[in-house]
């Protein structure tokens, strides 16, 4: 199911033109005292080869580890890409999928960002205004905010309880003791010079009671939505 | 040592001036019928690991999975960025490695197309231009031919003897059992609008005595030449 | 006021270090059957003028009437920028209007598409990024939404109860006696080759009621929120 | 006419095949001690405002109140684009008109600086040379020009005797009473760092005897001029 | 004088403060049934050098043999650059003359079509803003028709009169004895699509009375305004 | 056989479906004590020039007299375009020709910077991708490598024993007297900031030898090879 794993005849093989492909887009972003950096690509990679194993037809190409990051940039650890760059990644790379012969894309964002999301977006309108492809393109974190239990948290955001316990899912062995406690300070509609001064903390919410159970919910809950969405939203 | 898997903390208070931060490059592209298409990622992903390993005060980023490619871009499983994105990506995660005090920095590139060698190389001169920094940047492919033993491989190439070795040293599990001979085809200075007709066997060599041991030693000869490297080109 | 109507030297003398200068951003966008194509020229431009009429030392720079649309682009009477010219449209009048002394800047875009935000605000980063200067960047439909009675209304959007009322506020010879009712359609994750689609009835939202009287309530909520943000949010 | 006061749907109505769009361009731009910086603005949205209640099945499109700046750029209140700014704006809006139906459109700009006037024929040009429609485009300072009493016109320019009587026509309220007497310095062929060298009174010509019986003779005669260009020249 | 005969030592030792570098910039170009596709090359490099020979400390930098083309863009023979691989050339070219230590630089276009003449014109603004150098920019066209000889020539333009007598005096050897009879047909404003419509004649004016001597007399004009430009008009 | 010395009606009667074009590349680059600026320039030309002698149905273009440039850029009187500029020039000479309609092109670059030929390799690329033509691209130093007596050559590079006996044959008036001596020094692979630090003596070869003879049959060598080479890669 790995692209990367297959060889040329195997990967043709594959690619029929029911063939869903999913792309990762992970980052490398400071996540509080407590988190990896490659916690944004850990989270898409991993919930992208759980989707791949339940579905036939399935292939998962690999997790490109660099996003595009504002509020963050200025942290320690923080690798960002500019606007552009992650646009025409996008572009890029889907125009090879499509010329591979991909008809459905599935892309899976580990990080949230709004100009990240936006850079993405933009990159997947061009294409899909001029090719015969269809494109689904989301974070999970989108996906693990419709669950009913995260709706009730207040407050919880970038590295905050919901990460935490999705990552102590995931990779228990890349989080750490501390469970910090943050909050996310609103500066109204100014336009920041230093983004990072939203996250005083480093992060948002109360990760206290993270629990790898709570985060294997939460993981299950977005694996089944997007089997779901595959399964119905693609025409 | 890997960026990716520290925290914001951790990774502030292991970037000192004298660290040296390499950045994987790798590819998703046909390598014949026995090696599979994340075989450009594996060697410079290993090969930084495994100096990282060897030597104090070297990080490793998350290894980039995508580069340029002209002569396989037409063969099933090749995903290519184009020159300018790639320059772009390169120009990008030096700017921000830079920011985060990065003064060191090696860029390994599985991939030895010659356009991909090129568009990195754009990438850093723009860079050692303008920034404080010191930039190395070569393929291990490059060092592996100055190996005597692969000096006297005749017609060894992309996927060839070399290169299968390597993986079977690396990745035994992603290499099957056959064993193709191929020619590259030379069309003299003509620019080719599909350059797969250089590689009429997908694959240029004989990979018929490749073996894990031979791939070992050039292996151990590139991860030997570049700790000798790191030890003496920087200033 | 009026930047427009202001001569050099005008202009010159009101230009001191705590101005603040208003940048409105209209659209010209297909408005249901309703309201005119300028609805989102027409309500920036009002509240700008409004707020300069209601304080000391703001200048209201020409409104520009067209922006980027993405689900509306396919409507008739819709004209719209690529993402990439708003961009650069954004730059060059914030470095011009710092050239002039700006040194407190409001941007007030009548359209809350999100790409088109997104683009605007992508410029004002990079301005901010570089030069000696506050931003501050919001729709005013942002604002309506956080008025109570604007929270409590059910799937109202783009030319809405809440749009309606506004412009029946501000220009009622532009408004004329249909009353659309229309709905939303979600199209999950899916990126649309046609947005129009999420807008089956050219419009969202139940538009009996609307009223002078609420758009009015609405619009001095939205005229007094950010006369007290430009009082206090500036450093 | 207007475009931004009509509902979609009047528009989809209005917009036939043989329908002629006006866009005017405006500026925003120093003009002497005694004209607003939006003379040029006020000029091309008057004039084509006049045209179409003249003609049958004219639009007339939101006018843009910025364009290009070289020689006034350094002086208070002048807000320039870029060349290529303006250059995208143009093919944008042209390109949206004309998948809007437009096929005949006539573009006038108040300014009528050199680079300003060729980023927009650039525009207007790389849009022709694909496109199934028919443009127009000149400064109706370039048929003001034309006019013979402007012919005998000594050193009249930018604010001058011409600019300052239109202008008293259009709208009187704006044009205070100084009457400027300023001359156009000459550099030969330097190019200038700062082009208002140029310009040591801020315009060029004698505004003693402006009147808005002039201006009214000339805006006629622009105004009859482009109602028989509109007649004639497109096929 | 010839940079491009000169070693770089003695490049180096002829480059002083006060040396004034000529760029030669020529085209291929559609000239009539008579003239070379080289014209616009030949006459500015000639002049050039004219010019060098009679004026100490004067270098002539390699002639660029390209340029933007418009009107006769369709025409066998006309090789053309876009405006913006134009403008970049100049950029180019005029950054890498002033690391070398240039501080005056002439620029002499043989081609002096409106487009090409913005493109080049717009490059330099953009390094005299930011680059302690001084830039001339003309067509030596600009300078012949000062003459009052061909103040006087009715309707000559492309490959006309004046351009075909240059020829005689410069090249004689190609110009052939065709001594054909043009209009440049007006077509108002409208863009063109195929801006050869233009030139039915495939030229303009009347080269019947062509001559040598005539073409000498103007040569002589324009070099004399040069060296007297150069030596009064840099600072 | 030069484009430049043709009108417009023998170039569109010379230009038939089988000619070939050739382009020369030249270059402004420091050469060492004894060769001139121009030595790119003067190569490509002549051979250009020698190949059109020798067959039928060849036309020459006029030569580019700019390259770009890394190594020696630093160096008294190199004069370099950047990567894009450069290729966006082959791009539109490329488009130009086609839209000629030639159908064979040979371009020649003197130059053989490894960014430069990669800047023009890509260009070419991106017009195959496209257009139905056949493009052939090297270098004469390339072939001149190719000879056996070059082969034996050690350590002869940039205007060493190769170029000054070929510039001796073709322009022996612009080789002065000296002959020196000079090494090029490795980097490894650290991308410089200063390239020139590899030409500690400006050139890389012992000189001591160059004769215009060696340098004519080298010269005769490449020009056999291009004859060759026109007669039988084209299809």
């Amino acid at each position: 199911m790995r692209i990367d794993e297959m060889t040329t005849e195997e990967f043709r093989r594959a690619m029929t033109s029911d063939t869903t492909v999913i792309l990762p887009l992970g980052a490398t972003e400071a996540h509080g005292v407590h988190l990896p950096l490659g916690t944004d690509t850990y989270q898409p990679e991993y919930i992208a080869m759980e989707v791949a194993k339940r579905m036939d037809n399935v292939l998962v190409a690999p997790t490109m580890p660099y996003g595009q990051h504002s509020s963050t940039r200025n942290m320690a650890g923080t690798v960002s890409l500019t606007f552009d760059t992650l646009r025409s990644f996008i572009k890029d790379i889907l125009l090879s999928l499509i010329a591979n012969g991909a008809k459905r894309i599935v892309i899976i964002s580990g990080h949230a960002g709004t100009s990240h999301i936006c850079a993405v977006t933009e990159g997947c309108r061009e294409i899909v205004a001029d090719k015969d492809v269809q494109i689904m393109f989301f974070s999970d974190y989108f996906i693990a905010e419709e669950h009913e239990k995260c709706r009730s948290l207040k407050n919880d955001g970038h590295a905050g309880m919901l990460e935490t316990s999705r990552m102590m899912d995931i990779r228990p062995d890349l989080v750490n003791d501390m469970r910090p406690i943050g909050t996310y300070k609103e500066h109204g509609f100014l336009v920041l010079r230093d983004g990072s001064r939203c996250f005083p903390d480093g992060m948002a919410g109360n990760t206290t009671d993270s629990s790898a159970e709570f985060g294997n919910e939460i993981n299950r809950f977005i694996i089944d939505s997007i089997i779901r969405m595959i399964g119905s939203d693609f025409e």
